[in-house]
């Protein structure tokens, strides 16, 4: 059982424990004891029995092993990202927002939000990048520094619990089967009942003022886009808006000038990024309409 | 019958030439042979019906004596403007938008498009500036530019009919008959089917990528705003946005974080400013739709 | 003081106590003690503070008083309706939903639910006939049969007080001032975003599967009717259904045959028939929404 | 090539003349010789190819031969259909209405339409009936009465190249590829932005005042069904109405009784059975819409 060849289950139920811990002992940052205890509750029927079997074990675990293993984590963007002193999974998912390069302001930021939480809790704030955007973790960062310590120790736990199944999914074959979240539209022409072919649209992603731009597409013959916005498993929790050209589309149908709608703007959050969302524009020269659809 | 009372249809109808083209002389820019040729068509039962008869005479004046009438009219947001070389009433109008004072970009700007103009067409260009924001000037502006010179000096009459027929209705006892546009909205809950009280909402001009704060206020018990968004005869035309603060309205309604919505924005044009533009929000957590009502 | 002329609320405070109670004795059934009670509280600053003031005294009347009190009233739509042993108001009250002339099945079915209510709670059935359809009652009335009999009087006093406020309403000049229900509907073109002029539309009242005609009208250029479809107070608790004849509207819009709108049915209910509902409808060829608006 | 074994486009095109007249002269109603005449256009790359083929026989035979041809089909619903004298393929086709079975008064009906129609035209009223209800089929019936002779023989024939089309789509592997409509639906709570599942809903068919029930489903944990409501190549012209049961969906939602939206139907025409009808419910307590959408 190496690690270039992709791990089974099987593999995993059938191997010695010390090819079980080798192979999965990454998975919780710095924490190999995780995988050794888990490693007696085999065989596991599934990934998700095998990740809860992990999180298990860390939340019998006393509470000295419980606050060393909160602390083996990196602070998130703070001097630790900029070192790159972290694991090398963690390197590669802080490096998916730019955490280990942010801007001096935002670095300093990062680096004051980091301080305080140590100093509140004892322990480096602890995030499931991947499930974030930017502006979403800055947020986070200064809700939390508001629980009590119980809380929050509860809050850690559970962005661990987000980030090892991440993890497993990635390593273990078949642990993709965890919903992966997408964010698609569609545009109706209501006025007639039909798709809305050509009409041009925009994804930003808000960050406080800043619109971030994150796709573009034209709708084609059935009014969607030939692709996601946001493919599977890549959507982030965050502020989005959504942007349509409606004026280009119905140019000429009515003779306003300039027309009632022109650009259609459709401003709306993403808090659940393992869901789909589709956020659709059923529109008429004179109206529209938007949902939040599945 | 002096400037300083106000001037009734009567007795308009019934004082001498004289006084009439002395009252309504100066309607028509630096043309006071427009209010003498209409005061034979006297007596008029209505201020359009005055209205309607000094156009005529403009219209069905000759070539050379309309030019010259064109001619006399300021040009817009130019030098004229800055050196104040306008009609009382035109010094007032422009104003209206700050047309007399631009910046510098602004400006010259202006000055480019009043010299292209000029050369095309051979008389200055004439816009009712009361109907208009600063940006739908410049695209009228622009797309005029490109008019043969018949459609053109049509477009520079009906301009003038508008300027002079708010001219008239503010002078004139009973005239403000005429249409007057305004700008209204309402919040709907639509999960209850009941007016949204206390939702916060912001009013913007659009000037290109800026958005310019014209107005804010927060629903009443009725959904409503205590006053117009605009108020009767302050409507322009150009392009809106309003933003609804559905966030905080549905605060605690829905666990999710962030709310689907936050900040709802509905960004629509206003091509008639004497109309009354009604554009509500029927909002759920998970849904909105608006419609330009009346 | 006589009945003939309009009585005032200063006539009321400052008459004898004898006049007070010739004049609203008959406001509560047979108890013209309720308006001894309430003489005793003058003066009243307000119709609404008199009419308080006669629950009051109801309210606080020892157990035997009430519960004569609640059976000196007649049964609905039963033998004695139909015999006309009641009280005038009541009697113009029944009548006005036709309970003095049911047709033999409802008759029994009447007789049945009065003698069912009777036994369980010892008085009669109490309803404010005026804020109901013949359906509703049906409908209050079996679900009343189930309530525990302190839930069931305290339903029996609240309809009393509604029935007696509608009767002072009518009596006291300004006793109007309470809230009176009404139905209106508009319909808007929001493929134009216009309203849209000369709709047919209908209003049914729903008993059972029946359908009851109770209005009609074309909508005018305001996209609304001419009158509303239920007049101030004569609104009824009930369920009814708007029919929009939308196909007429939109035919030769588009090609389909038949259009994918032709007659579009709005069915909804009507609990609270002191408010005003609205019930719009906004429409393309190839969508619609409606709301319960205000 | 046998008829019990499926018919392969490859196997027409390479079998003898004779076998390609035997296997598809039913095709066009007692007319072998369409299949004769297309016969000497192989090969075909496409069913449609082929369908096209056998339709240019027809169209461009002379007048006589189209007279006659038209002339050997049954009438609809008529004597001929009670008595059975039609090709085995019309006799199934007209079943699946109940064509052959009418009550009295309809069996009059269709008589009378008959007989006039052969009069004015001078042959029998022809209709592709799969794609249609009994009521769009009267409807087409009477419409078609007004038409000139010229573009009566158009539309005739417009019906025999989809009466053909589909028996050929049966008969010939690969046929299928031809576009078959069907009808869906999904409810969404607007209120919460999620799919609403356990709501009842019917499916009906208009025949003028009746409502023929068709179909009901509950909706799943998707806010959908999990069949279509009518499924592929099922989908016929004609009325229908879909009735959602969203008053027990909601409640206990809201205290209103009874509530503002109990039953919702959605009323709509089908004009082309060959494309997919999704005609969702957006619902809240409050408020609805609904679209064709795809």
């Amino acid at each position: 059982m190496t690690t270039s060849s992709p791990l089974t289950l099987d593999a995993l139920n059938a191997s010695s424990a010390e090819a079980f811990v080798e192979a999965l002992g990454s998975v919780f940052e710095h924490a190999p004891w995780v995988a050794e205890v888990a490693c007696k509750q085999r065989p596991f029927a599934t990934v998700a029995a095998l990740h809860a079997a992990m999180c298990d074990a860390v939340a019998k675990s006393d509470d000295a092993t419980q606050m060393a293993f909160l602390n083996a984590h990196p602070e998130l963007g703070g001097a630790a990202a900029r070192r790159s002193a972290m694991a090398a999974l963690s390197v590669e998912e802080q490096a998916s927002l730019g955490l280990q390069a942010l801007d001096a302001e935002l670095s300093a930021r990062f680096d004051a939000l980091n301080a305080a939480y140590r100093q509140r809790f004892g322990f480096p704030f602890i995030l499931c990048v991947r499930r974030h955007t930017l502006a979403s973790i800055i947020a986070q960062f200064e809700r939390r520094l508001g629980h009590d310590i119980a809380v929050e120790r509860g809050a850690a736990l559970l962005e661990i619990s987000h980030i090892t199944r991440l993890r497993l999914d990635a390593m273990v074959v078949g642990g993709g089967a965890s919903k992966q979240g997408w964010l698609s539209t569609h545009v109706l022409n209501a006025a007639t009942g039909r798709p809305a072919a050509g009409v041009a649209l925009e994804l930003f992603e808000l960050d406080g003022a800043r619109f971030i731009p994150r796709a573009s597409a034209i709708t084609n013959e059935d009014g969607r886009t030939n692709a996601p916005l946001i493919t599977h498993g890549q959507l982030r929790i965050g502020q989005y808006e959504l942007r349509f050209d409606v004026g280009a589309y119905f140019a000429g149908t009515l003779p306003e000038d300039p027309a009632f709608l022109g650009i259609v703007p459709i401003r709306f959050g993403v808090s659940d990024p393992e869901a789909h969302y589709h956020v659709p524009l059923l529109v008429s020269p004179g109206a529209y309409s938007t949902y939040r659809g599945s």
